[in-house]
């Protein structure tokens, strides 16, 4: 063994910089949370916020904020558990707009943020104040403090994120997705020293959609660099699990971006950052076409024992990519 | 019966223009929009307004909202009925200024007025249109558009209005009322046009608190010449009720601004503006101390016929102040 792969062997127990968008990431986020605990440093898109009714709203950060603090709805799949709308109700009684559900129990969520951004603290500081408040023990970290937005290019018009995703239920068809600001973004100080090199074990791509969550992770000047620089395995998740997405529009995308709806088209999109792909077990056909060492097990997420196992899968998998010369090397040639 | 008795009871079904506060204030508001429907037009304080968790709150304004649109909690006292506390509980769990209750359904009202006002509405234009969503048929007229605060001078501090009102409990002893902004703020254009001589019966005053309820509605400049040139019998409802505030810290502040806690001192308080003055029927004894016309009557007003009637107590003794000679006199004189 190289003195390298004796160096990752060592920091086994080492940093864990997970990539993640909404909810089926947030998944995998418990997971990994669950095995590595302050180990785990998960870099979110913040690329979905929006200002609505005046607020604040950051939609994946909060699913993540929610999902490993023990409060989301798991039924419903976003928001909180125990959750009341009453403010809705209200709102719609004072000709307020409605298209976008905002739960009681979550509201105060916004207001706060809203607040706290006004008197000029960070994305960043918010969101570690909250996940100590809610009890993680994983370190969340917004991709970056300055404004993103995601905008969605439709054959009639241009949505933004939530309109195209909320209010229009993905029905329009994708020409082109395009993240405005994220030219001048500037990757937080925390990302960038979450990704030191120091004590880092491995790198994981949650599986949220490529296009709609990771992708506009990925578009922050310097966090491509920055993954490659640090020198250690980066293992994608696909989020498809027997070619279609487990819940959203990931297939839908793929479809209208002209883009093979495939395990093979998921590690394209990420070829040139990845060393390895976990696959779901019912598309391990696909494991040939795919360029990059694969692992192929049940992804399907159901209950908090199926996020373990796949958490300790991906982690295992990461630590044989990192003990691997072959490995090693494509890393290096790479970097 | 001179021209001007004629004209004033032919105008017997016109327009009454209240100065309003909140609660108590508010009962009689809702007796006499039974009575008068349309032709009531409410001036309500505004200067208890203030900006919390990053939102307008306007606690005067939404109590008469909420007790005329038949929404209101009637046994609290103030918010709305059937109202949950989810969001605060969640606020408490995110770090949030808990002081301050804001029921779910209430949280709806100040987070789209919020965003009206951020969006370049007036807050009169804001509540007519609330108003009539909520079914009133009475008008509700912010005294201003501008900013008016209500700062109350304590031994220790001076303190914004509902600092001392709710997170203090009233407890300093208050030594001066002041109302920042009024000198520079402007009577809406609604108060002025609900003011005009033609169509007027008279102006009532609710039995709200005179020192912070009434005195920031009248600190607006123009308002107490409009009134008087209004030239309709102005009659004044007494908060007390048998020497004592029904609610809130009238008769309290009175004795620590060294008033005589008295209708008496009430009536001191307004003279020189009003023509008459309902007390209640238990301090009837200070009747012969009170340098204007009286009415003593039952005020206590505990359900809605106790309201109306109050109502009907009032505009009929004002109908007849109209009637009297000598009262126009008083107003001419007077004006």
């Amino acid at each position: 063994m190289s003195a390298s792969v004796m160096s990752s062997s060592a920091s086994a127990g080492g940093r864990v910089v997970a990539l993640c968008g909404g909810v089926g990431g947030a998944k995998l986020a418990l997971g990994l949370q669950s095995v590595l605990g302050p180990e785990l440093h998960i870099v979110v898109n913040m690329a979905d916020d929006f200002r609505h009714l005046g607020l604040h709203v950051s939609p994946d950060l909060d699913t993540v904020l929610y999902t490993l603090g023990g409060l989301s709805d798991r039924q419903r799949g976003w928001g909180r558990a125990d959750e009341s709308w009453n403010f809705m109700a209200a709102l719609a009684q004072v000709g307020g707009e409605t298209w976008f559900a905002l739960g009681d129990r979550d509201l105060a969520l916004h207001v706060e943020r809203t607040r706290r951004l006004a008197a000029g603290e960070s994305l960043t500081g918010i969101a570690a104040d909250i996940a100590a408040r809610f009890g993680l023990t994983a370190q969340v970290l917004p991709v970056t403090d300055d404004p993103i937005r995601t905008i969605v290019v439709t054959p009639d018009e241009e949505l933004a994120f939530q309109r195209y995703f909320v209010a229009r239920r993905c029905e329009p068809a994708v020409r082109a997705i395009r993240f405005d600001g994220a030219a001048e973004a500037r990757l937080s100080a925390a990302v960038q020293a979450a990704l030191q090199r120091a004590g880092l074990r491995m790198i994981v791509i949650c599986p949220s959609n490529p296009f709609l969550s990771i992708d506009p992770v990925l578009a922050v000047p310097g966090l491509r660099e920055a993954l490659r620089a640090a020198g250690v395995p980066i293992v994608a998740v696909s989020p498809l699990v027997g070619g279609q997405a487990v819940k959203g529009p990931t297939r839908k995308i793929m479809d209208e971006l002209g883009v093979e709806a495939s395990t093979r088209a998921i590690a394209a999109h990420y070829r040139g950052l990845i060393d390895g792909l976990v696959l779901d077990i019912g598309d391990a056909a696909e494991a040939d076409a795919v360029d990059v060492p694969v692992q192929a097990v049940p992804t399907l997420m159901t209950d908090d024992a199926s996020k373990v196992k796949l958490a300790e899968d991906v982690l295992a998998f990461g630590d044989r990519l990192a003990a691997s010369p072959q490995q090693s090397a494509h890393r290096d040639a790479r970097s």
